[in-house]
């Protein structure tokens, strides 16, 4: 097959995905692998009683089949198709999940949420859950660069994850299904005819619905392809295809080039706060603000916010409504930090975003694009009424590739996501199956750890 | 609201929607919706033993909720949802169904499919399903228009009944379920960030997956939004919504100008043949060579066919390899309606795509564009190997808007559809009860008339 002609790139993904094993693998990429499952699964649980998903499990037990998959934090209550979607809606119900950040994927839910529904339909070793997940994000992330990074010219209306997740979600189901060539292309054709989803739906519970639509239609591709449903050979490349109608050109190169030897896997990213984003530079520098001059709310004349404009692109919205809006809002989150001191799940909170300390503040927060900022900085600039100035800039925010979240920070956002959902043992008991996932002997055990 | 300022676009959809009655049709309409009616059921019954029908069957009843819903021309096997999907991808199985001209929608299948599904599980009477039936076309058709027609610019690799029958629907659905305004919109919204699929799936199984899929989509948003699911009340005029995605521009008063007056449901037609629409006048001037002339495959030296650059755009598929690429492949139809003297579903299946005879004429078809002939028109030229030239031009073929069948045509055509699928008492009884729907006090007793 030729390397990146764009003739053949389907049939490359299904062949990488269906002959890449674990050992072959970097060690860096094999623990990312690991990092990013402790952090699916910690978000999967903060967001279990999310209303979204309170709506969405009434709505499933309806229409569910029998009852063989976890829905974390909550209980077996439904069939392995309703719990990828289930799973994945509460793992970004809160918009703490993981970020490619060069395309603002986030990889990991539509993925581990069909697998780990898979492996309560049939046994999955934690190898192959972590091998298939892996392999499963890199082609989601390839995918997302191919039509959003230059020289391709997509449209940044399009909500990525809806887009590249369920092909993602569909290539790893059809590995560890064990389907065959054909079959896998099947799979990744089934699932890129459902890929869907535009940032419109930002702001409301569809910003969840629409990543966890992809773990369900990717499984179901799967599951149709592995039964003899067909589709086109040449989903992808085909002259009326993926690369046809999400970009205008599209770039299959990034699909393929380097694929094996370079991975996008290492270019995702844990969130320190439950937010958007770009808004976490904004975070940083009004927490580092506060660590070191304590400034009264009341003391504040204005706020003076410098970013990357993708920051506003996506997160400018000055007067959130509720909570749902607040969590693409940079003005909200610059404003919760002044005010507490603090950027968790509490500020994101419809008690927050109804303060009246913090929408004072959030008014006088006067966001500007810059290109000078990179999307991992900012610089905050208070006036205060007594004429002084507080000023902060952000190189790197926190996790960020240059700053990465470490494994005991990862933990810690794990505990904080349990509290409440599990009994704090049993959280430190599932924390640890989960770093040990790739020695879990079936993965339907860790499943049923997900649950009270 | 303003008329067509596009400002307010998915509102007026919904107001439209939620405030049209079934005496607020005129009696054209009101008659389109029964005949298009009868012409889905046939074909959901033609399409029930479908290889693709049997694969999906076999998913669903796997993950299928209680069986409530009926599978037509099977039995009440799997749940609402499931149905829904089904009966869609039964309908549009053997490319018989309905075709909006002017955007080559086929409405009926997503909104019938997932009303009857909801009639299943709540009393419907059969003038509320009639009406929502009606309405959800009527959007699903505008929105085509709004992304398709000039002054609108799309891309005619989408798959356009995925990208708008979901939405059609989702508002039919809503209508029933009796939604109030705002639950209506997030219905739509939910079901518009669902709209996917794309032509790269045509001559594969999923080219029955993708209005089925939008079938299925479209129900599950309106019960999601009936739970209090939210999402954008602006899905489709939104700065990043539907209009930003699937055009460039996009003409939103093509969705508003003259809603309640102007019916774009006239503008659907019902197909005499079961292939590609685009095909049809190629077939009405073969069978018009055969009638008059009656050749011998033999006797053929060479065929020359003149369509509009549509029909090759759509149907260019010189040599198909089994009845799914046959079914968009204008010179295997010319070809088997030479040698047969029929184009049926017979001439459509695998067997008539490997005769022998019919793949050596196939051979000889030479298909050439022309911009001066209509969607509806074809100019066919047999050179006969002793000199003789038989010519056969159509103006406007069986099915166009100048020529629609007739209700007994109609019926006919339902008639073979049902053959061998239920005894034909039945069926007739079920045609009679198809075309007394207005008056069908619960519609769940005429979906039970549709299982043997």
């Amino acid at each position: 097959l030729a390397e990146s002609d764009g003739t053949a790139v389907t049939a490359r993904v299904a062949q990488f995905v269906l002959a890449t094993d674990w050992p072959d693998l970097p060690a860096t990429v094999q623990r990312e692998a690991t990092r990013g499952f402790v952090n699916w699964v910690g978000c999967a649980l903060g967001g279990s009683r999310d209303p979204a998903v309170e709506i969405a499990l009434a709505t499933a037990r309806e229409f569910s089949g029998p009852a063989s998959a976890t829905v974390i934090g909550r209980g077996r209550f439904v069939d392995p198709l309703n719990a990828a979607f289930l799973n994945c809606l509460a793992s970004s119900a809160h918009a703490y999940d993981d970020t490619h950040l060069a395309t603002v994927t986030h990889p990991t839910g539509p993925v581990a949420a069909a697998l780990l529904a898979l492996a309560e339909r049939q046994p999955v070793r934690g190898v192959d859950y972590l091998t298939a997940l892996t392999l499963g994000i890199e082609v989601e992330c390839r995918l997302s660069n191919s039509i959003l990074l230059a020289p391709a010219r997509g449209n940044i209306a399009w909500y990525v994850t809806g887009i590249s997740g369920g092909i993602g979600a569909a290539a790893a189901v059809a590995r560890v299904l064990g389907l065959d060539q054909t079959r896998t292309l099947h799979a990744i054709g089934l699932a890129a005819a459902q890929a869907s989803g535009f940032r419109q739906t930002h702001a409301t519970m569809a910003s969840s619905f629409v990543p966890a639509h992809a773990a369900r239609c990717g499984l179901e591709a799967a599951l149709l392809a592995e039964r003899g449903f067909t589709c086109s050979t040449r989903i992808l490349e085909g002259p009326n295809g993926f690369f046809a109608v999400y970009a205008d050109p599209a770039n299959p190169a990034a699909v393929t080039d380097g694929l094996g030897s370079h991975w996008e896997a290492l270019a995702n990213a844990y969130k320190p706060y439950p937010c958007g984003i770009v808004i976490h530079p904004a975070i940083d520098a009004a927490l580092a603000i506060v660590a070191a001059h304590a400034p009264a709310a009341e003391a504040i004349e204005s706020i003076e916010l410098s970013v990357n404009p993708l920051c506003l692109t996506l997160c400018d919205r000055p007067a959130p409504a509720d909570r749902k809006q607040a969590s693409v809002s940079v003005q909200h989150w610059t404003a919760a930090a002044l005010v507490r001191g603090a950027a968790g799940i509490r500020e994101g909170s419809d008690e927050c975003v109804h303060d009246a300390t913090v929408a004072a503040l959030r008014a006088r927060v006067q966001a500007r694009p810059s290109e000078k900022i990179g999307r991992d900085s900012a610089a905050l600039n208070l006036v205060m009424k007594d004429g002084r100035r507080l000023e902060q800039a952000v190189e790197h925010c926190r996790g960020s590739l240059d700053r990465p979240l470490s494994d005991s920070e990862l933990e810690t956002k794990f505990l904080d996501q349990a509290a409440g959902v599990l009994p704090e043992a049993a959280a430190r008991n599932l924390l640890r199956s989960c770093w040990d996932a790739a020695s879990c002997t079936d993965m339907a055990a860790l499943a049923s750890e997900c649950s009270p």
